[in-house]
């Protein structure tokens, strides 16, 4: 095998990123590999605006198909993102023996099951290390290096715009709107960016981390999951106050006979390694049974990481073809699976701390109120803040918790949701201890 | 292949923890790997003492030959350290064709081109992880996912006791022989801790990660070294007040034609995600032209997050075994070496800010003519603090300068240490920018 052909199929700002990396880099690729890679077609609608790359014209066409049914081609990389399309292609792919890689976080997400099925019928490889932390290489760490352990907690900083937007709110105490305005018009999140900051693609991450650490996929429709919308200045202030950051966070725990899977806003101590990740950046933190905690961090999103996640990826199938095998390491990294069923634990039967914002009018008495209430669900409080009077008679109070069931928070919120002394609604934010 | 052998040569921390983790993850390791992992046999001089697991005491030698000459074991783990007995081992397991597995940094680094071409002449895998970082799949990152990119830039904290003894420093104010003092008697450092605390540990580690970033094996001997034994807390709290964490980094940098490699105290921005690395911990920072930054977190020692890396190991040479194959990245991550010899560049040419302490009588004109040789050597001062007097009628002085060259720096400080207007050897640390 002299050389290793490329097809590509989607050429957006990833699609331009790994043609990039291959051609920028195409000498140190083959040292590393022991053989040329190259881009042989691109597939994309759109074939004529300037992706700021040099490309062959000749390599360019619209119509996917050519790469799938291209027999010279070895390995196909779907870029186009979203579903249906994406699930087409890729299925002909490896149904017609191609090696596959894509960043399709959603589709592995939502559909994995028939695509890992697919992959192994036809005996090819199928990779997707871009698909979660972009350029981070976390899937080949959970596959290889942390291999020979039980991952016991995972908590990630999937998705870079929320982050990048929660900095900015915790820094110069801005509201949210007005960042995801700004962010929008720099380009630094989609408009409007709603996967984004309503915690699904983070979502999507966390299923896919999921299915290679329990080795079987992840129900997605499991995985509990509320975004960064409703956060205030305030409540980032109150937070730092009591100690702790914000951060939208995905977290798998593995509790022996069940799971939690979540993703929602939620404070973590500053001198933990995951409060100074920051801005874009995205990082897995992870505690495993022999390794302890391991934290990986980088740029989540963009054309160059994921390019090179991309190409990292092109390359472990290019050692393998080279060497004529395929599938070293399976897509989820078990080649048995544990057979047991993931069971994710349904989000009332949660325990952890809390924090709430009380809007309370400034009379005698209301403390006490609120603390009756939530004493009655069992939840008891750890420490509280009241500040002086702020608007409209109402005056902030903000606490924490001790450690309390979900359901009996949530109950706790629809009983003062109707008491005359809290003028707005209750803000609840999940504290995790690290 | 029904089971998969395994030999362990050394008993001590990481032989102990190898071996919990092969025992108490059987089944997991069973799942991911496809067959049966076991010990057959386990070799040290010492088979009596108690190593808090439970071993059947048919499965120990007092003789590492029995362990490669066993026909039925197929992995060969080395974990007896030092050079020349660790060394004879790997050797003659190369030879007789066994796949070895070490974490002797020690041996890698200073005599690693030797046994690279052993495993390879015998066409067997030689395997590494636990070396660089303990847990923290570094390696594997560097031949895996971060292989599309040139690194351009590392900076590592690579090892934990130098690390824990600098956070106590930092946090508690206290002097370095204090805290190791403690640090010996609670067992996180060795007695005399010399080979942690003098940068050797960390340099070792850097030159078997640069033969990975490079392509070939580094001379040991052309990594700059300095230690943090004449770190007083006076200059961990002065680089504080300049906003600084001092850390001992292991910095690798690729300047194209040819390459820094050094490990020194070094003072680092505290919103460097790398200063917020503190305790026992390692990590390692990177720079690649593709993937931008990355950085990788975990206990660097221990018996049990090393046992996760060796254990790591084991298992990919099991999923190859079991595949009939071998080598699939080779230990250098290069299947063609670059081929150019790597230059490292002298001390004497870096570059870099510095930080000065000097210990100045209290008079009129000190500052000027400290200021006067720094111009002289071409070194601009970019900020100064000065303190009331301190001791013995000396105030400190302290300052950071803009970018100079080493060798002017060095010049500096000799002329320096003759002029009498000052009382005490002046202190330099260099200073990243990150």
């Amino acid at each position: 095998m002299s050389r290793i052909n490329v097809g590509i199929i989607g050429f957006g700002t990833v699609g331009a990123g790994t043609f990039e990396v291959i051609t920028q880099n195409r000498e140190i690729i083959m040292n590393r590999v022991g053989t040329e890679v190259a881009v042989k077609k691109i597939a994309d609608l759109d074939i004529d605006s300037d992706r700021g790359v040099n490309v062959d014209p000749g390599l360019l066409t619209v119509d996917a198909m050519e790469v799938i049914d291209d027999p010279e081609i070895d390995v196909v990389v779907e870029l186009i993102g979203g579903l249906d399309k994406a699930k087409e292609y890729m299925l002909k792919a490896l149904e017609r023996g191609k090696h596959v890689v894509t960043a399709n976080k959603a589709l592995l997400a939502e559909h994995g099951q028939e695509i890992y099925q697919m992959a192994e019928r036809s005996g090819v490889i199928l990779a997707f290390e871009a698909s979660v932390g972009g350029g981070i290489p976390i899937i080949g760490a959970l596959r290889g290096g942390l291999s020979a352990n039980r991952i016991q907690n995972t908590m990630g900083i999937l998705n870079g715009t929320s982050n990048y937007i929660l900095t900015r709110m915790t820094r110069e105490g801005l509201p949210y709107y007005q960042v995801v305005q700004e962010a929008v018009k720099l380009g630094f999140a989609e408009d409007p960016p709603n996967l984004d900051v309503d915690g699904t693609d983070a979502a999507h991450k966390l299923a896919i981390l999921m299915s290679i650490i329990f080795g079987s996929p992840v129900s997605f429709g499991d995985i509990y999951r509320d975004g960064i919308t409703a956060l205030t200045p305030n409540d980032v202030r109150f937070a730092g106050e009591f100690g702790y950051s914000v951060k939208l966070l995905a977290i798998a725990r593995n509790l022996g006979d069940h799971l939690e899977a979540r993703v929602h806003p939620a404070m973590i101590p500053k001198n933990h390694i995951l409060a100074n990740v920051n801005e874009a950046y995205n990082a897995i933190y992870l505690e495993g049974d022999f390794v302890g905690p391991n934290l990986y961090y980088g740029l989540g999103a963009g054309r160059r990481p994921t390019g090179s996640a991309v190409v990292s990826d092109i390359m472990d199938i290019s050692r393998q073809i080279r060497l004529g095998i395929r599938g070293v390491v399976p897509p989820l990294g078990h080649v048995r699976s544990p057979g047991k069923e993931i069971m994710v634990q349904p989000m009332d039967e949660l325990t952890t701390a809390y924090y709430f914002r009380f809007s309370a009018l400034d009379r005698p008495g209301v403390l006490s109120k609120i603390a009756g209430v939530l004493g009655e669900q069992g939840i008891s409080i750890s420490s509280v803040i009241q500040k002086g009077r702020e608007t409209n008679r109402s005056v902030p109070i903000v606490m924490l918790t001790h450690e309390a069931r979900e359901k009996n928070v949530q109950k706790a919120m629809t009983l003062m949701n109707d008491m005359e002394i809290l003028t707005d609604k209750t803000v609840m934010i999940r504290v995790e201890s690290g």
